[in-house]
């Protein structure tokens, strides 16, 4: 049997009560996390451009946007949702394969369960089962896929939102086959688009196209039977270097939802370590910042390969900014969503510790790594290590940590009152009889007024 | 200057005036061409399965299909005509690249003509615009992308979509490096596809990606700069080899239209030889089927990778049989869409014919060249030798043999008084004021009644 077959038939065929309660709970912490970034990007320009841009050419509307009043067909709410979940740089990542996996899936879950009823049992069984496609197709194709320079998020992510939403379309084995032939053949997006809103549409499009792939094979629209492994499939096409097995080993037992990772920070994940020594410092000292002299940042190589901007004026740039992430550490002892605007990146005082910022790189540090020293005015040298960054597999954010991000984060789009609901809906997904009670939650009260 | 801007900078700047007459008359031909094959491929199930499971998703109904009395968005009628204009397999080829250039382009066009109010003039600009954008990023990538596995219709198509909508809406240069960014960032379709619906989704959706490219740039929705040419841009990242100087060379001199070629018989075109050859035989001899002892094709090898299925239960598997081409030509004297259907491909005297059929691949030969013998009951030995397949650059079909074609092939969607009236309207359609015009006349009598 062809691998694309096995992994339709697992995804067919799988059932709920075989999902271990431990990758359950991290499926709900997923979405919590999904949720938090969705809503907080779901005022950027990037969104509101694309509504509009789109709206004359969306259908009725039975789907609403998280977070937006304004409400459109299921696919175009998957686009919006996409984009508004990658768009500042604060969603999940898979370290193994570099996917940002959850955008993909759940923004064309939302968009489904908020248009047609869906209990929050099926949501996160489809979930699993998305994001678990989705991870496969993209460790069998990782790191030359990736190298080459696809962003694997939309690449891979079209997949997973293929499978979910054929899951909950009940599609038979050979109907879901075409379902990932559809996806396969649609399976697109240019690391060329980062730095611009191109990046952030990537993973709408795969939830997008994934969501109509499933649609089209459901009605029986036919594809090729050997989309992901087939000799001119997304894998032989795609990638320089692929194993196949990646696809179906261990299905149904091991689950890449497990090695799931959440941001602390909405920023180049490399910056992590450094922006974590800076708050420690901060914390501590509260050094005020016309007292700062020179920071001193000892960090990987690879950090200085993607994050060694220091001449900064816009918030997108100040994200893949070492010297940014250290500066709002040591000022304002945090880097949330309003350490990243175009306003924080030219704020005076973290200009100026920005530049008195230099970095070194260090071959025996790892990227989850950084050790940062301060000089003081006064000549005091103040240090710090981290030796694994927070929200890295071996430290991850803590269920509270993820509460504390959603609560900061999601305020950007919902009174504080309505955050907390939201919230608390989230953790309870699996429990909801129907999913749209979540959505609907997400909705800015003047609409749902 | 990248090559993307520059590319972007010529498709905005060109002036009609300077598009030579030839050109212009090319593009007539072309577009004559284009609907003839959407029309008749506008009744297959492809586009009813499409129509139906996209309904649902379906904008307001602004914009026409091609042969259809539904009407969708703009976006959902790109994407059909796209379908309609491929799934036969009859549209047209450059054979420098492979791509099938006119259905991305033109399948955009009469959507947004049909929704719009454009002028002939401008709407024949834009598509020789469109071609040639989608020609030169084929051209730069070929062909070490098409023999990756790339259906190049699908990957190059895109880019052609997106200039010729842009040019439409009037996008400055700056936008259209956008749209064209977008467009790559959208680039896909994998040959795994070919023998499924999947291959005419490509166009189809190349179309209507291309189109929303253009209005999301329009809308200040960026991408990065150099889609085309970037380290991670598409040429880059989608082929193993690649000379960006193609995209650029001779602009606005040197015009791809010219090198095009419409197929006198809907079926893969290395079989055309061996039906001309076949049709000539019937046409003098005039063989009961029951008389047929032999028939010995002699091919260029190429043709035998290709299409050498014999043992064939379907319409579609007949496209890609040069036994099934030399039995319709030898025992229906032609090969139309009717000798292409299940019923075609299952009638007794044709099986008998293709089933006494043999080929040898002869390395002297070239695709385009084609020796028959037919052994008769009598002992006769009847010979015909193609030295130029009718059709290509070479022998070009004649305006009068596009006539043809188009009133045999549209018929399957319009009355043929309808027939004449589209047809004499796709001729003159650079005069139009209004393209809508030609669209209507393209809608099956029950919606204009």
């Amino acid at each position: 049997m062809s691998e694309t077959r096995t992994l339709a038939s697992y995804v067919v065929n799988s059932r709920y009560e075989d999902v271990p309660q431990d990758v359950r709970h991290e499926a709900a912490r997923s979405l919590v996390n999904f949720m938090a970034v969705a809503l907080g990007g779901s005022v950027d320009p990037a969104v509101d451009i694309a509504i509009r841009a789109l709206a004359p050419f969306a259908g009725k509307p039975t789907a609403s946007i998280l977070g937006r009043v304004e409400r459109m067909d299921p696919l175009h709410a998957s686009l919006m949702n996409g984009i508004s979940s990658h768009v500042d740089d604060f969603d999940d990542t898979t370290p193994q394969n570099y996917i940002h996996p959850t955008s993909p899936v759940a923004s064309a879950l939302f968009a489904y369960g908020s248009a047609n009823r869906v209990s929050g049992r099926d949501f996160v069984h489809a979930f699993v089962l998305g994001f678990e496609a989705e991870s496969r197709v993209g460790n069998a194709v990782f790191p030359a896929h990736y190298d080459a320079g696809w962003h694997i998020t939309g690449t891979a992510g079209v997949f997973g939102a293929a499978a979910a939403i054929g899951r909950l379309r009940g599609l038979s084995v050979d109907r879901m086959v075409w379902a990932l032939g559809l996806a396969a053949t649609q399976a697109a997006g240019l690391r060329e688009m980062f730095g611009s809103m191109g990046k952030a549409f990537h993973p709408g499009r795969a939830a997008q196209n994934g969501y109509a792939s499933a649609i089209l094979a459901e009605a029986g629209f036919t594809a090729g039977e050997r989309g992901i492994d087939g000799p001119r499939g997304f894998a032989a096409v795609q990638a320089a270097r692929f194993d196949l097995a990646q696809v179906t080993a261990g299905l149904g037992k091991d689950f890449n939802l497990r090695r799931n990772t959440y941001k602390p920070f909405p920023c180049g994940i490399v910056n992590h370590p450094t922006i974590e020594a800076c708050i420690r410092i901060h914390d501590e000292h509260r050094i005020a910042p016309a007292d700062v002299r020179a920071v001193r940042l000892r960090v990987a190589p690879l950090v200085l390969d993607l994050c060694n901007q220091q001449d900064i004026t816009r918030g997108l740039q100040g994200k893949f900014s070492v010297y940014h992430g250290a500066a709002v550490g040591l000022v304002r002892g945090r880097a949330g969503l309003d350490e990243y605007t175009d306003a924080a990146v030219n704020d005076p005082d973290v200009k100026r510790v920005r530049e008195r910022a230099t970095a070194t790189g260090d071959p025996s540090l790892t990227a989850d790594q950084a050790h940062v020293e301060v000089e003081v005015a006064d000549g005091r040298r103040l240090t710090w290590f981290v030796e694994q960054s927070l929200g890295n597999i071996h430290r991850p954010l803590s269920d509270g940590e993820l509460d504390e991000k959603f609560r900061r984060t999601a305020v950007r789009a919902l009174p504080s009152n309505a955050v907390d609901i939201a919230l608390d809906l989230c953790w309870r997904i699996d429990r909801l009889e129907d999913v749209g009670v979540l959505v609907d939650a997400t909705v800015p009260a003047v609409q749902r007024a």
